[in-house]
């Protein structure tokens, strides 16, 4: 056994068992605890503060393209749930009741909002009068409940953190627009931020938002070959306009219906970024989104000079990356481990053998790549280093992505890929519930996307062979 | 009528009605609309922008004092909330209950949180085993639910938004220690940001927290001379942790429990922002909060020039103050009384003859002056108002509370000062709660607190005439 190999955290590889693995990285990162509650989920200071660089970044290009953030309540009355009819179907299977408030029973049930529309439906109505009342461009950073049968953390839990947007247009056109505007900051979110590559594309009638004329989404691949929606934007055309009679004046002075958009992402970010970069050492943050990027480790600590030395590191590397130190008196070994579970970028060691030769080690997370460093380049090395690996964790997400797609034409082709190259398909489809059904009862593939790039790897539907226009990515998914 | 008043938004004076006054200021500042569920509220994009600022401001000044952000379930089983006594008793009152799920009939009825101990309980139990682990200092940003009887935007409300810390300590003095740091940074919050002076005391035995030991709190006073709690900050002693069994391993090697705290802060602090420093005009937002510093309201901007000098001006501003403009198509007149209503703190007027002199013309919000100003002095003289705003309003608002403080020393004195001077009273208490619960019933008037500074009015309780040593801030309150 190794020097190092004794402090390991144990946890399950992801070749034995993916979904313990995942429960693993969840616990011993630090990011999620569980409580009482079933499937509620207690997101410890480290998943939070995740969670609050991705929260910083989309809401500063939230408020850049001209939206104002707004608060709802989070309990909304029976009736008002149910004015928008497709809304509340889809919605009702899964909410929270609230029957009783202090000694008193309601006369009327509330639930815990599963999502805000009719929230928001309401609202608009109260103050949308004329054509200068538009575009109005709300969002909403709020807590919702759905009370779902199983539950894994980030993934799919009994209340997440998420952004709501919610917004109304004078016309159709201007209110796909801003779907697709808001589609593209979240894939920004998700490639530039996250390092996550993304699909961009259409929702199938079927897998479309409860009370959207359409539904645009980003689809991406985990490390075991499933897809996780990772942001959706829905365009809802008039109907919860009609349901809530959000009329305006327009130029004209006729009275006209709004147009709405409403778009999302949740903490469900979190669990992506496990499972696109995580490895079997743990968690691996991409930089740009890494509430720490640097952290010392000095070695031989109680040397005269070399504590000293490690704290004036920090303070000089402080304007180039988000730097800490851990200068407790456990041992290094455990340092390391406990800093490569938790997926921190680089690793910078400084000892007393370093100092004698004005240098560091640095050590990179996402390839293992150790590096002496001369003190005087370290700024520079730091700066680049970030650079590399956030660059590196996108081109392996991406090339992963890429090796795990494959072209079906044949049903046949389609089931053999799902068991040879787990992942997505890319296959033609002619555009019926039927065939879209038939593919998920054999197969428990569903389709992600219709790509907004849409290649034609075929004339005919994989499924029924009709005539086919549409290539959809096809995946099991999360 | 003077041209400007007929753009006047109507709002009720506060000497005609002070409820009224502050319940149209609220709506017609657009801080707050209501929705479908009684006592909940919609914090509109301006209501949210000054909590947002308030919120930026205060989670700095808890992370630079080493708290850690973590985000807790929002439903608590029933179970869980009774293993404090005092704590169900105090909050049982006035929870909702969620007693169904989708379909499923709950087994055990769960409580949306109306605080958070409870949760924090059970998780530091899991998480501090050893001396090593301590202190831990967690705070979280959250909605809670309390069912109130009779509701107020931002005062008592349904649901409201706030930070709830929870820290556990080695001992008592370092929790005790605690308490006073955050009640200093509330202050700090109040007093520095909000212009809002507070007195710093202890609350007594009656008026404390639900299952703690003593609380800590600041309190201030309102234009119509009532008093208003604008944080608290609770020493929990070894109560929740000796429910929750939680313990910790000394240098010893000894079991020990930890001692607690907990501290929040809440959205009523915008209530208290209202009713310190608004007028008959509208709200009144001190700059350092104030999402908006300067509004720029063009004149005669059809004519040419105008608004380009405008846009430049905006420009030029940009790096002293937040700045916005309006260049809508409405009246300048409607424009005064809008941003008036807001309470934006200086206005910036520029007409044609304004660009001729070479000058702008600037107003205060809190004192109505109106000055011309050279466009090369520009950026010293809104900085320079800027700060002049923020102290005066803090000097006036102080100014009044001195004024409407009362010592008495009788009962007499009590009640002829809260007729003819409502605000605080300064009075002598035995530190018998009869005497205490006398005066409330009496008068209406509560403990507001026992201030860290005491003076020696009388060397009698002002109710019994004992022996008494313990000067007590009382008043009506909120």
């Amino acid at each position: 056994m190794t020097k190092e190999k004794q402090f390991v955290k144990e946890i399950t590889t992801m070749e034995d068992d993916f979904a313990q693995w995942y429960t693993d990285v969840v616990k011993k990162a630090d990011l999620v605890d569980y409580a009482s509650v079933r499937g509620s989920m207690i997101i410890r200071p480290y998943g939070y503060a995740i969670w609050e660089a991705i929260r910083a970044a989309l809401d500063q290009m939230i408020k850049e393209t001209g939206h104002e953030n707004i608060y709802m309540p989070l309990l909304i009355p029976e009736s008002l749930l149910q004015k928008e009819k497709d809304h509340i179907e889809g919605f009702a299977p899964e909410v929270a009741w609230v029957t009783q408030g202090g000694a008193e029973s309601l006369s009327e049930r509330l639930v815990i909002r599963p999502t805000s529309e009719v929230l928001f439906g309401e609202h608009y109505a109260q103050i949308i009068h004329s054509y200068r009342d538009l575009p109005k461009l709300y969002n909403q950073w709020a807590n919702v409940v759905r009370w779902e049968k199983t539950t894994r953390p980030f993934l799919r839990s009994l209340e997440f953190l998420w952004q709501e947007g919610h917004t109304c247009h004078a016309t159709g056109t201007e209110a796909q627009e801003e779907t697709e505007r808001m589609l593209e900051i979240y894939a920004e979110i998700c490639e530039h931020f996250l390092a996550i590559p993304v699909l961009r594309g259409r929702k199938t009638d079927q897998e479309k938002f409860a009370g959207a004329v359409h539904t645009l989404t980003i689809e991406s691949l985990m490390h075991d070959g499933k897809a996780l929606q990772t942001g959706t934007s829905h365009y809802l055309g008039t109907g919860f306009a009609e349901a809530f009679g959000i009329q305006f004046t327009d130029k004209n002075g006729e009275l006209q219906t709004v147009h709405q958009t409403s778009w999302g992402i949740t903490t469900r970010l979190i669990g992506a970024l496990i499972m696109v970069h995580g490895d079997n050492r743990g968690l691996v943050v991409p930089p740009r989104i890494a509430p720490k990027q640097v952290m010392i480790v000095p070695i031989a600590q109680h040397k005269e000079g070399v504590l000293d030395k490690a704290y004036a590191l920090k303070e000089q590397l402080k304007s180039v990356a988000r730097v800490d130190i851990d200068a407790s008196d456990k041992k290094p070994g455990w340092k390391f481990n406990e800093y490569e579970m938790k997926g921190i970028p680089l690793r910078l060691e400084i000892g007393p053998k370093d100092i004698e030769k004005d240098q560091v080690v640095l050590t990179r997370r996402d390839t293992g790549e150790k590096m002496p460093v001369p003190m005087n380049e370290l700024e520079t090395k730091v700066t680049e280093l970030l650079h590399a690996i956030q660059d590196n964790l996108f081109a392996r997400a991406k090339a992963h992505r890429e090796e795990k797609t494959t072209v079906a034409r044949t049903m046949d082709e389609f089931k053999t890929a799902l068991v040879e190259n787990p992942g997505f398909i890319q296959a033609m489809w002619c555009g019926s519930p039927a065939c879209e059904n038939f593919i998920k009862d054999e197969t428990s593939a569903t389709s992600r996307c219709i790509p907004f790039e849409q290649e034609h790897v075929s004339g005919h539907c994989v499924c029924c062979g009709e005539k086919a226009e549409h290539l959809v990515y096809w995946a099991k998914a999360y």
